[in-house]
């Protein structure tokens, strides 16, 4: 149903190439400040054209609050906000609809919607639509801020470039918003913006890891089984177009540990109990240890590249060589760190107004 | 709220040491044929005791349906399963409250029920909770069988042995079931048990990795975003306890990859269309595509293991060495595998339902 | 989904002659004092039995909790709590498949669920169902006397018989538990108790109206438009079967006011505000004022009557005369009191628990 | 959450001076036509300055689609229509904040919101917001019509004038659209004007009853217990402001009546299975019997009128006669006629989506 969440949901409307793309907002609690170039900040730092390498769009996304703020306060109405889309060219893409494109979801909603849906831009299956996960996270953030609470994606791998040096979050709070690609560490970072720009030459793309840490969550956050931090949060992560995997704490590699070395041992600190490792990620039995919440999530390279790619003529069925005309955005990682943690925001806001934690 | 689904839902309810553990579903279409000897069949695969390894819970899961069953039919109203509690042992629980187990929930939970939930037997955040998901699921699969929908988990690790041979899933839907760890090559099991059997005897456990496949899916089952399939499917499974990581199709793999090689090209085989890889996982767009749905689920080691551990107790804010005492798994992966297959046949039922597929 | 509520919610299960009846309930908050006693006192209050005209199941309605209650306290968990079908004759029921009973749901149920439904004993259609909201409004309202809010029902219409005397609810407490009708005035309820058995002796039934007030909620509760009280507590009392109509306040009477009489003036009690008048009916905007909630529920007579009745054959398309056996409740408002009160309980407690009143 | 329905789901945003009011849809089947110049009549007929006596309104509310319809169709994403809001003048409300109006929900919001709410013209309190109702409606309308499932609501009583002929539905259709008050009798339409020049004219404000009636629902619609048509329908209704009763078929005057009167008598007409009287207001056991669905809707007095009235200052808790100034619209009734008509289309669909009849 275009919406995610309890207490704190989510609606996103819109599509690519229609007149906007926007999100309603329910659950943000009555006399919230709300700074709206907070928001538009968070868009920004999603828009094409950051990065090293400029890609097809150009406008800017300009935020509009058409509900439920009002002298920079949430009056505890829905909140509605939204961009117009600009500069769309749709030309390309009725020829889509015959000839799918290998990696876009063309063929299967061809045959879901019998065609009725607007395919323009990809529609709804565009990432632009996460467009309005960042206006709901964006908000959601302001709010979480206010209670200690706070928030933090950086990308740790583009293709084969892996960030391996373990940069402190506080260090890396300030490094990851000035760098282009989003890298904690300048020199990693340069050596990923060299993977895009290598893939871009290539007329090809590249894919990449985002690193998500959640600081400063109280004791008990989530719940049980269905409502697991991890089954919510993941829930959401699987909602960014592009992502192929998602890993809490010690994730993929749990599997080959042992008991005794994955457990993470108690230990008093500053009168505070902590562990002395945090393979659990910050969650245990679905709840928060008080522990910094860590998971990565994994996305795939984009999709639409320049190169020449197979497919067939879904009416024909004949085997058809396809080329992508346009600019082509050769790696979505580093625009998709702001998604990556708004939309985590989001998440731990409704989780904590459904336990009580307001 | 213990709940999942929305046209097929699944509530699990009860607690590992309570009068029982159960589930209830709603949604199963009126009429359909449900076997409840199938449904016991997949619980005997779930229940302690299985695999080469015993493990300390004695008693037979005996399924008793008190609802929305009549004459090997669904009634079209709530079903209720649910399997009595017997041959619990407590008394040791207790003291968890005051010292808590690493690995466990034992802390978060104390701090979020301020000590009124059933902590006995790990309560609600028992693994135990998970014949729910299966009885549910079991219900599942027998609607989505009839409709030419078929599920099949298997291990493809356990710690160190990896599975790296690729077994045909007509073949592997054979061998998984005499397997005594649920891998689809006897070899590689062999090794698994083994490496079970170590870690056993090493007072230790052993994490893995389970694969699942549909077969058979329509093309365009699920929804953009929020209803994709990742995220129904994501949600559930990181509501297994133990379970870290999701991927689907390349996953984590997919960060390093280029769109050329990730992008799988569409061919026509046999007048259908299908793409000649797979790394999609069968899902792009959130929707299926008419390939195999493939994704992979990894586990942490089991929580409970035999040896000493550091723990700290609560109320003095002091060190202590824990050592938790009975019989322990030493790898709940092979019992996993049922709780894969039956919970993720609930999240294909739902969408298929929602979807408008029956 | 056979489901009620957000946070708050009762889910019923069951049939009326399936091996039982029961209501499962989340939300109840952990460490909740929870008597079963309490639960089993106004399950006999809802049993036949009841009344000045017996009814003709014998049986007593058994509570067993099999979840989410431990030593007498809410664990936080999922609350499951049924009762065992005993003394059922369901011979009778199969000719309704073929001959419909008039003001019983056999002909839309029938054509529904293709004839797979349990339709003995009206299956899930029977009143007996509402066991299960009596089982979730009365853990309910444990829960709410702890936060001062106390709830009454009371029967204020049998047939033609009216209570037409204001009698204050703080002597209504006790003199409505005592009648044999649930009737606050002693002389009315005895004609009404008259009223039914003049229309047992007819081998017909009669209908009814009861009002039910809910005192010492805080200000505030209920939400705009599709959360109001109103909304929500007409939900559930549309859901009662036999339920026709549902009026708050001044209710069907205000469409003849003016504005002026209808407006309850505001005026200062005790330092607190509060209106002249209260046909709002305790509520403005959806939200409660401080006032008491007051409204009415309408039930039509009995459907189930001795008397021969016009149906027709659904194969054949014929005309019959159908005759239903069996001994019947000839007005089954006495025992929809309890139902009324503990299912409003329910909605209340579910609105608080939504508005952070807790 | 201000949203409703499941399937088909209304949100509805704005405030009533904020900058729009609107509505968010989802569930409209992908390739739906859908009009919006019919969408834009059924607003009109809501507007202010319809009926005869005009309202302070002047504004005519012009209707904008941002998302989820184009060329004339459904896309199947989510559908946002909002109207801006014009000529508002916000001056008088600020005092309202301090001394409520009596029938308004200014003290319990203030109690709510902390006065963080937007307050002016309503805010979300205000019968505005049912253009988004109207908006939701609208498109419901144009698939049911496709359907074969038609609606139609009329006023039956204003104030003391009560339609007592009975009009055919057929009749009805024509002459209700054509009457200033919704009225399908010309006299009594007259009559009913003359109420509502006389109420103006001694500065007061009249209630009314709207009768909604359902034609063409297939058998079976609906769902036993809280998914029955009477618990979502009135769900609805209690959601329009100023709703104080809902009764379906009999309502009320089924209290006195006996059963033997109240059944409904099968019969066989034209090869179909009918019943010979309609007092279950077409539905039985929450379920649709094919016969039309009837249920009739109470409305109080509008809470604006300009007479001076009793109130209290909230800070110095002393009483203070109240004058509100501006124009008021002595009745709400002809304008709510769409609303419930629409509403109740959103309804319909919704369970007929639900239950799988599309």
């Amino acid at each position: 149903m275009n919406e995610f969440g309890t207490r704190y949901r989510i609606g996103i409307f819109g599509t690519s190439h229609g007149p906007c793309v926007g999100a309603k907002v329910e659950g943000c609690p009555a006399g919230s400040r709300i700074s709206e170039s907070v928001i538009q900040a968070e868009l920004d730092r999603r828009s094409p054209g950051k990065g090293t390498v400029t890609s097809p769009r150009r406008e800017r996304d300009r935020l509009e609050i058409i509900s439920g703020i009002r002298n920079g306060k949430a009056t505890g109405g829905p909140i509605v906000g939204l961009i117009r889309n600009l500069d769309t060219d749709s030309s390309a893409y009725d020829a889509f609809l015959r000839v799918p494109r290998p990696g876009h979801a063309d063929l299967p909603a061809m045959v879901k919607y019998g065609g009725h849906h607007d395919h323009r831009g990809g529609g709804q299956f565009s990432g632009r639509m996460t467009a309005g996960l960042v206006i709901g996270g964006a908000i959601a953030r302001q709010v979480l801020e206010k209670k200690g609470v706070s928030l933090l994606a950086q990308t740790v791998q583009i293709g084969g470039v892996i960030l391996r040096k373990e940069v402190p979050l506080s260090v890396a709070e300030r490094t990851v918003r000035t760098s282009a690609v989003g890298c904690a560490d300048r020199a990693t970072g340069d050596r990923m913006a060299q993977e895009i720009a290598e893939a871009h030459e290539a007329k090809d793309s590249v894919g990449g890891v985002i690193r998500c840490s959640i600081i400063g969550l109280p004791v008990g956050v989530g719940e049980p089984f269905f409502g697991s931090i991890e089954s919510v949060m993941a829930a959401m992560m699987f909602s960014i177009p592009g992502v192929k995997g998602v890993e809490f704490g010690s994730g993929f590699r749990a599997a080959a540990m042992k008991g005794s070395e994955h457990n993470d041992p108690f230990a008093v600190k500053d009168g505070r109990i902590v562990t002395k490792t945090n393979n659990a990620g910050g969650i245990l039995g679905g709840l928060s240890t008080g522990m910094p919440v860590e998971f990565r999530v994994a996305f795939k390279p984009t999709s639409s590249i320049a190169r020449p790619q197979l497919s067939v003529d879904v009416i024909d069925k004949k085997p058809v060589e396809l080329q992508i005309k346009g600019r082509h955005d050769p790696c979505i990682v580093p625009r998709a760190v702001p998604v990556v943690e708004n939309s985590a925001a989001a998440v731990v806001l409704d989780l904590m107004l459904q336990g009580g934690f307001f």
